[in-house]
């Protein structure tokens, strides 16, 4: 079998494993990348960008629909043929481009299903094997499959993105961040969408009031949203499939043209034999030390497939900068994700960043709550978005930001200034005094706050 | 004549004397304020609010036509009847409300037109005189009509705001942030919007090169921008009025149904009698030193008829805060406007915050300038944005940032969050280490930046 040495093999080429390899290859280092799908990872191919594609379509038309009381008048609506051939178009090409990319650079470019093998090299079946001081594990993950009857009839994000025809009506099993946005846009094309979640909680990680207001926002766009419904079994249907459900009230059945299943994301590392090289995991990946190092030293994780996982694109970007800091300069540097929010792209958008009010009582944290309706904002009222909430958590000795919740327009700018107040320590009397351009959403924190 | 004794009499009910007024008040303290005109002053009334109404509307329309391929289909229009409708009973009842608020809060309420009198009080004809141990003028600014013939046919921006039927066609005079946020309103409307503008260089404080970038913006949204004419003569025609300019062409004419003047604003302040008690003023408006007093220290000013004016409603709002401050608690607080930036809100919009990269120059900083093509982020491909740019200036020493200048969406928040870091101090190397939410414009500063 063919043997290659290099400074580092990474495995995986996502927003994580190309990161750390594009920055090692510039640093002069002799870098392999090893890729068993699509080159760029989900992100690009099957995440964040088809998703955003079709999100701001679906946000701009739901936009000019909620305005017609302000005079657009018109029969907006989406031509799902053609939003789809866009969305193909602009992530089809992708995959050969990162990989092109990376091989102008000077990065060896390996097609192939990486696993350790006795001597701690990484074995490509059908390539050879990699030799490598360090080896870099971003593997990501991949939807998770409830073991229940049926199951091979359901659909997963994956396969929603590929829906050439958007079905009458769908499905979606599981109430996380996938489930509202893919949900969104199905209603925005006109599908009828409805979610099911087995517990009372939606999103979890967002706060539940806001999440709650939320789930009315959907609501009036025409998505049902069911909670307590647990899934027991999914059958074909005349219309489809019918996904049977216990709960409250019973068993139940629903039936809809498609179901589509987001109840989790499952790390990539099954086939890696890491038991080979002493890297340690749990069912949610990879663990790592503050520099990301697995349990091995000279093997680092990142992104997706590490434990406790942000499974977030900054996250993977962040650790790839660190990981790569680490190796090429071994400079002893920690992962500091200090301020990182979340967003869920619905509309109106919702966030999260710090701590969740739950999560600051159980710490013990003394703190205000600042807490409201946004939807009377003139901000809001403009635009004709009627569900918008906030709620920030100030801790009361120093005035600092222990955690911010907003829904409402601009969600993710709203989330990246709380994370720089978080991150550098700005107060409430800080942020109160900043001067914030108005109108705009980051001027909306002198409401929030006051 | 009535005479009436307060501890603080304010002059102007605005985002400037309004915002001190409530402090005073809550404070404890006896307030008056005298209002001339509309009780809020412009921002509610007649700038900011109704100019966003359109604005937004504009921007949602805008936006959907520009999404066509990508599957956005429908003919989507503004009907100007109801939503210039729907802008009337939004701002019309601000007044009263305003008035009415603060009349609840326990502050004296007087109509009329203040000027000091000779023994340095504030004398309101038909209501009497007002003692106070402080006086804060925040009578703004109104629009500036230029001493030529026929300047009587020229509508103002307030005119504009009031236009109950939107005409075929409209010229604006002068290149500022009015005439280009009206002429995209009036645009997206269906009206032939020109722009006749008496340099080289519009919207001036803005980046000339994103600048020239949004001009061609608004000309493929059916603007006319036309540099180097100076209004000479306005006329009747017989489509409305015709201007009569000079320039490299020599003479020229331009006819339109109405035209709008917007070439700056000039501070209310002629006929406060300021010479009776010492306060400075230049034709900018009044003087004030960093705890924002006049050159009279019982006499403070803030908002638009402050020189030299950043005309903006946070600053005036800040500026309330740092005087209320001064009065109460005799604090001794100075006026910190570090990181306000200034948008235009046309589409794409552009802002700026901090240094222009002519006045880094000038002032001999050590700077790298990144800069860019944002167009072809896909965060704008995907929206149909085709015009989008960036220029950040970062200390070469400190990594500090010491302007940005961004074309593109939510640059409102962009400027938010450039503005904190120069406020803060914050580094290129913090901003790109900074976990951004993704997707987003705030995440962006990875691509600016690097």
């Amino acid at each position: 079998m063919k043997k290659e040495e290099y400074d580092v093999v990474v495995i995986g080429s996502g927003a994580a494993g190309g990161g750390v390899a594009r920055k090692c290859n510039s640093a002069g280092l002799r870098v392999a990348v090893v890729e068993r799908d699509g080159w760029g990872g989900v992100c690009p191919l099957r995440g964040c960008e088809p998703k955003k594609i079709f999100a701001d379509t679906a946000h701009a038309v739901t936009r000019v629909r909620s305005m017609q009381k302000q005079g657009i008048v018109g029969d907006t609506r989406i031509d799902w043929d053609t939003l789809w051939n866009y969305k193909h178009t602009s992530t089809e090409p992708i995959s050969d481009a990162v990989r092109d990319s990376l091989e102008k650079a000077g990065i060896a470019v390996i097609a192939g299903d990486a696993r350790f093998d006795d001597n701690g090299d990484v074995e490509v079946p059908g390539y050879g094997v990699l030799q490598a001081r360090n080896v870099v594990i971003g593997v990501g993950a991949s939807p998770k499959i409830p073991d229940i009857p049926g199951n091979d009839l359901l659909l997963t994000s994956d396969d929603f993105l590929n829906l050439k025809t958007m079905p009458d009506s769908l499905i979606f099993i599981g109430g996380g961040f996938i489930s509202f946005e893919f949900a969104s846009v199905a209603a925005a094309v006109g599908a009828k969408a409805t979610i099911l979640n087995r517990s009372d909680r939606v999103l979890r990680g967002f706060d539940p009031d806001l999440a709650g207001r939320l789930v009315k926002a959907m609501e009036s766009h025409g998505v049902s949203v069911l909670l307590n419904h647990s899934i027991d079994e999914v059958e074909k249907s005349k219309s489809g499939v019918s996904i049977v459900t216990s709960g409250e009230n019973g068993k139940e059945s629903f039936s809809a043209s498609m179901a589509v299943v987001a109840v989790g994301r499952t790390p990539n590392i099954e086939s890696l034999q890491l038991d080979k090289v002493g890297v340690e995991k749990s069912s949610e990946g990879i663990k790592v030390n503050g520099r990301l190092q697995s349990t091995n030293p000279r093997i680092y994780a990142a992104g997706d497939c590490v434990e406790p996982g942000l499974a977030l694109t900054p996250v993977a970007a962040l650790q790839a900068d660190t990981i790569a800091a680490n190796i090429i300069d071994d400079a002893g540097e920690e992962s500091d994700l200090r301020g990182t929010g979340s967003t869920v792209f619905t509309d109106p958008p919702l966030m999260a960043v710090g701590l969740l009010e739950e999560e600051a009582r159980e710490r013990g944290e003394s703190f205000t709550v600042y807490s409201g309706d946004a939807a009377k904002w003139s901000e809001h009222k403009r635009i004709g978005m009627d569900y918008a909430e906030y709620k920030v958590l100030v801790e009361k000795q120093t005035g600092t930001i222990l955690g911010a919740h907003y829904l409402g327009q601009h969600a993710e700018e709203v989330a990246n200034i709380f994370g720089l107040a978080i991150r550098y320590g700005l107060t409430r009397k800080e942020l109160l005094a900043h001067p914030w351009a108005y109108p705009s959403f980051g001027y909306a924190l002198r409401y929030m706050l006051s």
